[in-house]
């Protein structure tokens, strides 16, 4: 399973990277390969200052070794031995219609002291963080994300729009991080066999242009002011917030001694923080911080 | 004591803001009066968008009333009440020759059953954060500490001066956040009494405009470059990443239902986050780099 993983995460990442390029005139994404000291490494992939990406990453790495002390506790084991490996993007346009976007596919295996799998798991998800609400983006993303999670459980899209909602919440803002889609983790031998998660997991994975491209495609060039653009970036200071105090995955690296650049790489390029901003009553601004603040059941709403 | 301390922080933040606006054409302190629905509140001041203070905020606040569930895990007792205040500022000026400072005094009272003080201490200190490095800054800002320390204490500048280092360290970079200053905390009855607690604490508070205003008015006016500004804004990601992800303070308030808006005060205004950018050997911003990862003895250092 790690191997076949593995190569679905490399060959996405290929993909991935290559149909995002399509969009850009200026720039291409640079790679980095690097190692592990304790065992492992990745291939970083990030591009900056295009005329569509103003910074973005897709990162895979696969890692393995003694597990850090600090997961023991998280896992509730001693002494074991594990692998990860995965698959994250963040991707953060410069055009202030144009949504960011997070995508991360990963996989786990925990080994007892005779080296067989003790416990393994699938996790990961995508959602998306606009500057400005386009309901029908929304509701594109959130049907790919339904119609990808329908072929394989009917209750799928129902309990990880959920889970995505309270997971990317900005408790301290009392506001989501954005409009949500999928969060999965934890994904064991049980409801289903590992085989039909590999199957989840990938598809949904290999969903995820189909779910973002045509949105970043349609506003990537839409006219745009420089109050805008500052909302923007005030914005993008949100993101920041959660994803250094709030998100798992973030923390873990920073503790864990992984490597720093390609987990910072999802922080936005230009971010302002201003005293006690509030968009005026009525604007398109305090249109979305209310569906921040209630988020929506896309594929139920009636305009 | 809480009543004098209290008057204390007052009378200084109205000294602090008033003599920093000496420097400032352009804009002045707002305010902000807000309470604190357990019981309690502050005066919240900011100034933004200065010639000289891009963004700054010298903010009081006095707390009282259950002591929060996520406190009492912290001290170790209760369902117990308490009594809390404090004057908190930092200034993020424009021009990137002239550093960041922060400073905090506080004062914290614990009550028994009967409302009698259980505990009662202070704590505090003040930091430097330049993004390019003038030894003489350096020295002025330390020797300024130290006499204050010596007048109260031999021992005390070497111990605070290193609990500084230690505590604003920003460990996932492996690099400390400034040229550090003083921190102190749980000051409490035994070594001193609480009056010479009182006079050391305030000693350092009215010592804070004689370490940082000279520094201030000595590089406000220099000339710079639209490179040395971007790194000005790439380090402020630095100091984002220390508030957001270590800081005690900050992330106790975030998880307290503080005020948000005046503890992410402390947020700079404009910030980049580049992926994996490195300062050119032997430049100004390497010579940076390489003191905030050795922090120096500023007081014994020879050129």
């Amino acid at each position: 399973m790690k191997e076949q993983f593995y190569q679905y995460i490399c060959t996405l990442q290929d993909e991935i990277t290559q149909k995002l390029e399509t969009l850009e005139p200026t720039v291409r994404f640079r790679e980095d390969l690097w190692e592990r000291p304790e065992g492992g490494g990745g291939r970083t992939r990030v591009i900056e200052q295009g005329k569509v990406f103003e910074k973005g990453g897709v990162n895979i790495s696969a890692v393995h070794g003694e597990l850090p002390e600090s997961m023991q506790a998280y896992f509730g084991v001693k002494d074991a031995q594990f692998y990860a490996c995965g698959l994250s993007l963040v991707l953060h346009p410069k055009n202030p219609m144009a949504p960011t976007v997070h995508a991360n596919w990963r996989y786990f295996e925990l080994y007892d002291s005779t080296g067989q799998i003790a416990d393994q798991w699938f996790g990961g998800g995508l959602d998306l963080t606009p500057y400005y609400l386009f309901e029908e983006d929304a509701k594109h993303f959130h049907q790919v994300c339904k119609e990808t999670c329908d072929r394989h459980d009917p209750h799928f899209y129902s309990q990880y729009k959920k889970r995505c909602d309270e997971y990317f919440w900005n408790s301290h803002r009392n506001e989501a991080r954005g409009l949500g889609g999928l969060f999965f983790d934890y994904l064991k031998k049980g409801e289903k066999t590992m085989d039909q998660w590999y199957s989840f997991v990938t598809d949904v994975g290999s969903n995820f242009l189909n779910a973002y491209f045509p949105i970043l495609n349609k506003r990537k060039d839409l006219p745009y002011t420089d109050a805008q653009r500052e909302w923007q970036e005030i914005r993008r200071g949100r993101y920041v917030e959660f994803n250094l105090v709030h998100d798992k995955g973030t923390l873990f690296g920073l503790k864990t001694n992984g490597r720093i650049e390609s987990i910072l790489m999802s922080l936005p390029p230009q971010v302002q923080w201003v005293y006690d901003h509030t968009p005026a009553q009525g604007s398109e601004e305090e249109k979305l911080i209310q569906v921040l603040q209630h988020p929506k059941d896309w594929m139920a709403a009636v305009e």
